[in-house]
Order: structure tokens, then sequence, then C-alpha cells
């Protein structure tokens, strides 16, 4: 089961993660064979690897507005209104996001700034079979509808039988999908980065997915956007004695049932902490339907760090850059400034990871990995682009002439210098 | 020389552009090994690549704090103060991009917002050789320090002689460059991003390079985070019957003379405005330098675009996403709003392109090949991450129990909803 880990052997665990895996080859040649032939070949190939990787069609690829309207009768009120009430805290979150076009010089004879433009058409996946996350739709399609996107599209491949699970479709009308396709895996990565006759293309593609999705994505990266290229889940908590084992323990948990691979780490500065936690983690997995998931991650990439002091803890935690930081110290928001590098932050002995997961209104798809140093979680900005303006009159031209010139004949860029030049002949 | 070309051919060239090239193959399979080379062997990898691709380095790697002193009596007076004032203009556009964590809630129950941090450490690509560019390294820099980068990083390749050309030495101590290192293509990329014994691994990798520095880029983007993939440059110009022929070749000559594979396109409602801008390139590019290259851009990727009305020409321009669009007509702040996808506008009849590249203040690494679509030019944005945090009480938590229990249950993640109950079982 999970060990007790020292700062070294913790850091060493952590890069080794970090190396290379043959499998990634692997996945990368499969990716990138799928992704040319629906390039080329478009439905036809598009068709085949359906069928292949997420099994027979039945109807359209499309999921029709009669299949919506019938996927409402299917899920029970308790759960609509729940994903309701989680799609208002998402949106009253992510509203505050919203950023305007804006001036940075406005007079007479010079005018600049920066535009904010929805990008026009997103491509939103979300994984299906027999995972079905109707968080995943809420969280990445509520940004994209308050950025102003003009069209949401959905992928997800269809269980047996060939339907959209019903949660995920009530779920994408929460949210503000318009079009959703029953398509998974590299084929739906490739079908919406380039278009088939019965997919339409879009200009980015956000959203998790297993690692033949993440490879599909850092593929066509360029010739459409991508949020990120998501690794397994992880969380860290920092702790100290007033925090709880039990509590501890259900979040270690509830993040390692995700996947094998999830990383979970625990640093305290309570050497009876981590000792209750051992035990605490034992007894509450034994009822846990996940069970063996969550014991295999646990075991292969969890850890309890003892640190000699908090400042330790947080810089530990900084290092490893975690997709979720976990602080459950009192008066825990007087810690915030000690972190620098985090994907979201739960505060405290009552905000369980599970509750910003689901709920509260931070956005879920965050940087894994360590790629929190450089990248953020999903957010409305990745919806927009940004469009800087300028204007100058031929006043404030002929006043900066000398300056360009002088610059561009360093740059040996002499029609730089004469488009500025051409402009004051007469 | 230059075609003149309907929207359907404009299309079609557009469209062919965007194809996958053979030589795009080779050069990532190139990218590849020194990468891995460098990864593996460190040092002894990236000298040997130093010498193959940059030529015999003399002396450190780094350049000392002594050339760098020394560069300043290297370079004349009048280009020091142009680029003083340029860097005074950016760094006074780009300080209107800095962003202040805040709170999007905040009462006794319920805390919630987002962070803006620092990149720790971010390593800029600058070309050198025969080019030499210092406005990049301003372009690039001066964001990165206005974000409050703890470490910037300049990376480019010697000169004959092993020596840092003393303009972009003087352009790095403006804009707030901490260390240069003398290297170059990929193996510069390969070096920041995993860190050798005399080079520091880096978090971030931005600015302009090669196609082998671009291969590079994307091959070790997720393990640091880069900017854009930046394909070759490219202008177009919407002008109306007011806008003047000399202008107008200027400034497609300005754009054509960067490369060979640059783009440079006109659309326009005036016929003999075509006419008189065909017959005013072939009178500029008499006399010009670099004639041979513009030529060679113009006639293989630019294009004279009739139009029947300029909303026509605003829908050809958002179909290209130009990298850089100049609307010369009068009145140019009205056409604004019809801007959908660029990556930075020039407004009005004296606003050529290369007073925004050098000096005006917006920045000039922007996104090329369409990709304004989907993301925009380098900012102070790039340079900071967002952390989303939360903090609920027991009492808010308590609320939100039975929704977030009802969804993790739907999702069958049951140690998630156990996350939650597990906190109020005593």
């Amino acid at each position: 089961m999970i060990k007790q880990l020292t700062k070294k052997s913790f850091l060493d665990q952590l890069n080794k993660q970090a190396a290379p895996s043959q499998d990634k080859e692997t996945i990368f040649e499969t990716a990138k064979t799928v992704i040319q032939a629906i390039r080329e070949e478009k439905d036809a190939a598009l068709f085949q690897y359906i069928e292949k990787f997420d099994g027979p069609l039945t109807g359209d690829i499309e999921v029709s507005k009669e299949e919506r309207k019938a996927a409402w009768e299917k899920v029970d009120q308790r759960t609509i209104q729940a994903l309701e009430r989680a799609a208002a805290n998402i949106r009253k979150f992510h509203q505050k996001q919203i950023k305007e076009s804006k001036f940075m010089q406005h007079d007479a004879e010079i005018v600049s700034g920066q535009l904010y433009r929805p990008i026009e058409k997103v491509g939103i996946y979300v994984p299906g079979g027999t995972a079905c996350y109707p968080s995943s739709v809420l969280m990445n399609a509520i940004p994209a509808a308050l950025a102003g996107v003009e069209k949401v599209i959905m992928v997800s491949p269809a269980r047996q039988g060939g339907e959209i699970a019903p949660i995920l479709s009530v779920a994408a009308d929460i949210s503000g999908v318009d079009t959703i396709y029953k398509v998974g895996g590299i084929q739906a990565v490739a079908a919406l980065s380039y278009g088939t006759e019965s997919v339409e293309k879009v200009d980015k593609i956000v959203g998790p997915g297993n690692a033949y999705v993440a490879a599909a994505k850092s593929l066509v990266y360029g010739d459409v956007g991508i949020d990120m290229i998501a690794g397994p889940s992880e969380v860290a908590i920092i702790a100290d004695e007033s925090a709880k084992a039990k509590h501890i323990a259900s979040d270690l948990i509830a993040q390692a049932e995700h996947d094998t691979l999830a990383r979970a780490y625990l640093f305290t500065t309570s050497k009876s902490l981590i000792e209750e936690t051992e035990r605490e983690l034992v007894e509450q997995l034994e009822a846990l339907p996940r069970q063996a998931i969550a014991t295999e991650a646990l075991t292969r990439f969890g850890g309890l760090v003892l640190v000699t002091s908090l400042t330790e803890a947080f810089e530990l935690s900084n290092l490893m850059a975690p997709e979720h930081l976990e602080v459950q110290i009192d008066h825990a928001l007087d810690y915030l400034r000690f972190i620098k590098h985090a994907g979201s932050v739960f505060l405290g002995h009552y905000t369980p990871e599970s509750l910003g997961d689901y709920y509260a209104g931070p956005n879920h798809v965050l940087p894994t990995s360590g790629t929190a140093k450089f990248s953020s979680g999903l957010s409305v900005d990745d919806f927009v682009k940004k469009t800087t303006f300028l204007y100058y009159s031929k006043e404030a031209l002929e006043q900066s002439k000398d300056d360009i010139v002088t610059i561009a004949t360093e740059e040996q860029l002499a029609g730089h210098a004469r488009a500025v030049l051409k402009r004051f002949e007469d």
C-alpha cells in the first residue's frame, strides 16, 4: 500500500514519472495513422474507425433533436436539479473571467488597444463508454458558451446500443452545446480537426481523454488549437496537526479511484497524522467499489511525506506543481500566499476536492504532471482570442519615423524602412 | 510577379498552403534525434551539436557580464536611443495587460477566486547568425519582465567569431534579460527544455525561429510550455479608393522581404488601385536590397484580389485570419467591428506594419497561417498562470452535500461522494 516517503524519495519518484515511456511511441504511431487516414479519406475512414474502436454505430452520427429531447425523460429529476445547480455555480464563477475589449491609448494622434473575440467553433471531447462524466460537459461547455463561441460541438463515443448516455445529452443541453456527434477516441479528434462530410471542422478542441486522445490532440495542435495535454489526475494535500486523518484518507482515495496512474500525496508536519492516515486508508478502501484501482494508484504513485515545517511542505508542493492542492490547516486562506504553482487550490477542512470537481464553480479541467508551472486550468480565456490594434495619425508617424528607420536599417530590412519613408515622399 | 486573384483562386491558394509537406517529416526526425541526445547526454551532446550546426564556440556558452558591458560600446548612440524609445512604447502598451489576482466570491461561508502567478523561468529564442533582430528581443523579453518572471534566459546562436551580436546584447539589457546563452536551433530548445550542466532548464520557451526551431518547440511542448508554432509571416491589406498604391506596394514588399515563404495579399474594391499597385511594386522592387526574396514571395504567395464590396473584403480576411491586417480606408477605426480573426490590426493610411513591428507598442510575435482563429499574439498573459482557489465553511459544504453525492453517484465515483460524507460522520 501507500509508502512513507522522505523529501528525497518523493522527488525521485516524481522525476521517474516524468520520463518518456515506450508506450507513448506506439500510441503516437497509431494516432498518426488514424489522423492521416481521416484527413485524406474523410467519412470513409472515419466510419471505419468508429466501427473498429467505438463499436457499431446505429443511426446518424449526429444526435438528433428528438434523441436529445427524449434523454430528459430518462434521467431522474434529482440528478437534473443537482446538475442545474452545479451549472449555475460554474456559470457564476466563470462569468467573472469575461474580459472586455479595451483601449491602451486613445487620443487624436494615437489609438491602440486589444479586442477580445470569441473563437467561432469549438469541439469538446467527453469520454464515454463505461465512464460517463456529465460534470466534464459542464466544465468544458459553460466557459465556451460564456465566451460567445458561435458553435459548441461535443463528441463522445456511443455506448453499446449506439446511443449517447442520456445524462451526457442532458448536461449538454444545460450547458449550451449546439451539436453532439457520437464519436470518440483519435477518430473524433481527427474528424473535428480537419472536417469530414458529416463532421464539422472546428477551430479548437478541448476536454479530457485517455492517452490516445491526448496523443491525437498533440498531433493536430497547430492546425487547430487545443487546451492542454492532460496526464493522469493528481492531488497534493498539505496538512498540519489540525487536520483529520479521516478527511485526508477520503480525499487521497477520491483521487486514486480515478485511474491506476492517479497520483496522491500528503505533505505533513505531523508524524501521528501519517500513521492515522495509513490506518484510515486501509479501513476506507475496504468497502470502495473501485478498490483495486485506488489501491494500485496509491501503492505505485502515492506517498505520505513527513516534512520539517509547513514552509518545506509548500516548497515540495511548488516543485510538484500539482493539479489539485488541498490545504488542510486552520486559517487556510492565510497560506494562499505561499502557493506558486498549482492548478486549483482547496482551502480548509471542509473543502474537499470533489466539491470543486463537481459543483462549487472553479473549473476541473486543470494542468497535470507539473505543467501548472507554465499553464492554467480551463477558463473563458481559452475560448477568446486577443487581437491588438493600432492607429497612428500622419503627424504621429512622422515623429516616430527616424527611430523606425534606424531600427529597420540595423535589422537590414530596407523595405521596412521604406514603408514608412514612402508615406512622406510627397 | 504578383498575380491578380479572384475570390475563388485566392481561397484555393490559401488551402494549398495549409497542406502538410514532406519536408516537415524530415525536419521533425532531425529534431527528434537532437532532442533525445541532449536530453540523455546533456552537455556532451549539446556542445557537439553547437559545433555542428552553429559553428565553433569560443569561450563560455554564457555571455559574461564583461561581454554584455562591452557590447554597449560597440553600438552607436542613435540606435540605442531608438531601441530605448521603442522599449518604452512596448512597455507602456503591455503594462495594461497586467492582471490582478481577484475574488469571485468573498463572504463568511464561501471564498473563491483566481490568482495570477508568474512563470518562474522563461527561455526566449532569438534568431542570430546572418539575421539579427533586436526588436524580437524587446517583444519577447519585455512582457516576460512585466509579468514578474524571475529568470528570463535568452538563447541565440553566436556569429562567426563566437560572439553574440552586440546589438542583441544591448537589447537584452534594455528589456530585462537575465542570462544569455550562445546557442541556437534545435539544440537551444532541447537544452532549455531539459537542462544540461551548463544550460538552466526553463518552464516555457517563446520566440520566433526557423522550421527546425518550430519543430523542436512542438516536440518539447508539454514538458515545457511554448508560445506558438510560428509559420511564415503574412499580411492582408484591405483598401478602398482612398488608399494610395505607393503605400500598399511598400507594405506588401516589407512583408515579402522577410522570407521567400512570406504571404502578402491585397483585398480591394478598386480595380485601378490593383493596376497602380502592380506598377508600384515593379518600381519599388528595383532598388530593394532583398529584391530576390521579396519577388519570389510575392510571386508564389502573394495576390491582388478584387472584391465586390468592403464586406466581402472583411469576409476574406476573416477566412484567412491573417497575422497582420492593414485597413487602408478613411475613418478606419470605424471598421474595427468587422474584424473577427487577425493577429494585429493596423488602421488608416499612416499606420504601416513596420511601425508596429518595431516601435508603437503592440507585440510583433503573432499567430500565423490562420491560427489567429484560435490563438493570440504574445502578451503578458503568456508569462503568468492562473490558479483558481476555493474555501467552503462546514455549513456551506453541508448545504451542497446532497447535490455532490448525487452527481458523484451518477458518475460511479463512490470515493468522491464519501470524501464529502466522511466530513459529516461525527
